[in-house]
């Protein structure tokens, strides 16, 4: 295995031969790395909920049926990738030993968490998934896990908690792409502000000098996290320069709120994404079109409301898994819209660093995030 | 309707309103136009195949139920939309009245074919479809419709036969966007080059300055259609001064075939690009990884592959309707990928234009067309 790994770890493929990790039935998850791989002493995974869901459902909530299906599949593919559901999810441990040619920066002793999911990471599990209850996606385990070359891991920061470092990681490509793709002086458009990847995104486009960021929510309780997420429910006892007074008590339209105290965008609006018309009307009162608009939202039929909200020559960025790519392009054909619309990509080169930097440094976002873990 | 028409067409929404006019049940097609507005007099609908075929099956190819089933739909929608398949098609017809601020550039007289939707366009019916006999999706008639001020129609060019042209501004997106994107001296492949946007395409990107096209194609068939699209079959009578001698009798290697020899590409690779692994491999082999990748065939399954084609910083751009949003979303994640995903976007202005000037000037685009055309 040492003189010819693949950086895809095309290597670990075992059946069938030829395919990619991630299409594979079955990986060698042996513990002998070659010279370009990493391999780490896991301690937890954390499922995809989809897959978590199918297994607890397929076991009626039975612990040991639950435990002994992971185990197995585990065991048999030398994957965690659920047959069923085709998902995975992610893992954290600690760096073991890193091959003299590995690319990935990584050192041993460091904690991380792997951006590339399971469904592409040799794995096995020694401890019989003892400590696990069966009853949440999350899985204290002990075992071992294989980097590629070309695998993605990010080392957690030591001065922010573990669950919330994680939803940043789990999003961190959607600002990382918005700071890429906005200029300074554009009008950004978020739909789904006051989401994880929404917020983040937000505060990525005022960092890459947007003129104006407009944040789209689906309600009033969505919009009043945004306009004051410090002190909206807790009496803003952290403080933040950004917050200003709490703006609650001040009347405001139903619909459209000029929302300069809101320390995240320049503007809120409430509307309903999948409806063209008005989400491009309220927009456009606003300040909008925009020069970029960034969907967030997992709703299917934003596709039209996100290009009619864009200026002619500007660029739509679907990150929703909701997108349909035909609605996309037959919408934007349809609109005689000529915009860019790009798909978004969970990678761009220090998306990591680039997320959690966002969260240290704007308390709003951090709030927003702690608001969604903690519930 | 004189005063406050929309360019999307708005006002001649009926039911429901307040939406755009593909989502409407029901448009008003009336004959008076607004300022921004042209009417058209329609010679012929080009129906959507996948609609056509569904009439046809449920009425069982009898001829009056079907020609009776498209009368009732355009007289109660007010547009030809078929609502089991919600699918439209195109028109062609003569320019008959131009409103004072139509943007259009439209004159009377001119013929025409639509380039946005029958979802989307208001149409009468006047000849009760008398002179089509139901067994096809070309169907002559008598009638009327309505181009927006944001509605898209391409004059049809005297020099070039109406099946011809009809078939080049059916997919004129693909090359206007490859236009845009390919940088002088780019490596560029084309996945489906042998078809009619993968060929249109291939031009194109000849025509921004490509240092190399790579044509993929999934068998030796295709491959020779690329190689000498002019004298193939019919012995090269219309002669070119690109297609070379017929390079038919020389040995070739069976899945990579050097191609100086193609007047449309640079190299041929044969590969089944739903095979990342193959379709990497053999791109490489001739000169890949690709600063730009097209992807032209309606394939599912092919996300994986052009990603896996691109270099990190390239680009791909999706033009098949099979493509699917989340695989592309996820593979490249899954690779570490950092390729900039484009959703192909049928309107990109000046396409028609570019597209009819490729078929004028490139014969081999242009047989391989008027081969697709007659089969």
């Amino acid at each position: 295995m040492t003189t010819t790994s693949s950086p895809l770890g095309l290597h670990r493929v075992l059946d069938p031969p030829g395919v990619l990790p991630q299409a594979a039935w079955r990986l060698d998850a042996g513990p002998a790395i070659a010279r370009d791989e990493v391999r780490i002493r896991v301690d937890r995974l954390n499922l995809d909920a989809a897959s978590f869901r199918q297994i607890r459902e397929a076991y009626a909530g039975d612990p040991d049926k639950i435990r002994a299906a992971v185990l197995d599949i585990v065991a048999t593919r030398g994957k965690m990738q659920n047959p069923v559901t085709g998902s995975g999810g992610m893992l954290t441990g600690t760096v073991a030993e890193v091959g003299p040619d590995s690319p990935l920066g990584l050192k041993p002793g460091q904690r991380i968490a792997t951006l590339v999911s399971l469904t592409l990471t040799p794995l096995a599990i020694t401890d019989a998934l003892s400590r696990w209850d069966g009853q949440s996606e999350q899985v204290p385990c002990e075992g071992h896990a294989i980097l590629f070359a070309r695998s993605i891991a990010a080392v957690l920061p030591d001065d922010l908690p573990v669950p919330l470092a994680l939803a940043v990681l789990d999003v961190c490509g959607a600002p990382a792409l918005t700071r890429r793709v906005v200029t300074e002086g554009a009008v950004v458009v978020i739909v789904g502000a006051a989401g994880k990847s929404g917020s983040l995104s937000a505060a990525a486009a005022r960092q890459a000098g947007a003129a104006k960021v407009i944040g789209v929510v689906p309600t009033e309780k969505e919009a009043s996290l945004l306009r004051n997420p410090i002190a909206a429910e807790d009496g803003g006892a952290e403080g933040s320069a950004t917050a200003g007074e709490n703006q609650q008590s001040r009347p405001r339209p139903a619909t459209i709120a000029p929302a300069p105290e809101s320390p995240l965008v320049d503007e809120i609006v409430i509307a309903d994404a999948r409806d063209p018309v008005e989400l491009a009307g309220r927009v456009t009162a606003v300040g909008g079109p925009a020069d970029v608009t960034v969907v967030c939202v997992d709703v299917p039929g934003c596709e039209g409301g996100a290009i009619l909200s864009t200026k002619q020559g500007g660029t739509v960025i679907f990150f929703s898994m909701a997108t349909s790519f035909s609605a996309a392009a037959l919408g934007a054909e349809g609109l005689a819209a000529d915009v860019t619309m790009l798909i978004g990509n969970g990678y761009v080169p220090g998306h990591a660093d680039l997320a959690l930097d966002l969260i240290r440094r704007v308390p709003a976002v951090r709030k927003l995030f702690e608001r969604r873990v903690a519930s």
